[in-house]
């Protein structure tokens, strides 16, 4: 059976352990079970399923197309938004989350009236572009046993250290957020060997 | 990491080969490229990833929440199904699709107009039921190289083989089938050894 060859990659692995660019600062658990301990995080794409031998652990999660936004909106966020790897954008979040049944047995229509008319999820988002950028990885659909459902990667510059507080204060302040079971909050300074 | 153990089967294999309850009747390359032959295939749940040694090639999806759904259908479309497995149900019908990438780059809005008010892909279904029994597998998030991003499984009665035929050529022939780039026909009947 042949299968599509993507030219632009879509799953990633977060590999935790004692190696990578990417300095741990705080591991905050949230909600629900934390993750183990680790000091530095590497971002690999097209990672393989195996963990390397050195991690602690690892997540792993596929870019998709996305589920609630509109054409409008869309447009907006297109206008305003910036990529990852921005050089002075050396901050990070690594910020997984796992919603729970009631969520998922939802409609559409019900998951988007709690995303945007209840939480402002987008417009919240939208009122910290460009300053913080991010990727949004999809985990429940890689298979039956994943522990997150979602793992959104944010990058920011030091200064704007206090809008991204904001930013996921007002989310986790929201009606959404009651759908939340487990989250866990990994904080990163860019600091390669 | 602990994950979460579901208690009901999300993720399932077809298994084509020379073995399986389902016998196959015809393979029809609808759209795009075919799939090799086989004679039987078997559905499993929880399957693992590997293909056992005697099978011809296998497919996997996953089930998961509805994507374009909405409460007041829902309602609707729960009070006429019936479920798989019914025993005068002894035809059954693998249809694995693909959509191609002007799909995934719509929105929410765009794609459910597509869908319902262009196409009536759920008030087409209604018409069937509960005659015609179906169980979604989506294939796109399980990773980046799946050649399908569908895999839908319908059963019916022999006496219904011509209603089946009905919806799937009313479906065929909506705007939506405008984005389906690969598309393969299986029918078969159950035939147990």
């Amino acid at each position: 059976m042949s299968s599509a060859t993507p030219s632009v990659p879509r799953l990633f692995g977060f590999i935790a352990g004692s190696d990578g660019p990417w300095r741990v600062e705080r591991i905050t658990p949230v909600v629900g079970e934390p993750v183990p301990p680790a000091t530095r995080i590497s971002v690999v794409a097209d990672a393989a399923v195996e963990l390397p031998a050195n991690a602690s652990w690892s997540l792993r999660g596929i870019t998709s197309n996305e589920r609630y936004v509109e054409r409008e909106e869309k447009t907006t966020l297109v206008a305003k938004q910036e990529g990852l790897g921005r050089p002075a954008a050396t901050r990070a979040a690594l910020i997984p989350i796992r919603k729970n049944a009631a969520w998922w047995a939802l409609t559409q229509d019900e998951r988007r009236a709690v995303f945007e008319a209840q939480s402002q999820h987008i417009a919240i988002g939208l009122k910290y572009l460009p300053a913080v950028a991010r990727r949004l990885h999809h985990c429940r659909d890689l298979g039956p046993s994943e522990p997150f459902d979602f793992i959104t990667w944010f990058e920011y510059a030091p200064a704007d250290s206090a809008a991204f507080e904001e930013l996921v204060h007002a989310l986790r302040s929201s009606p959404e957020w009651n759908y939340v079971d487990r989250e866990v909050d990994i904080r990163l300074a860019l600091d390669p060997a």
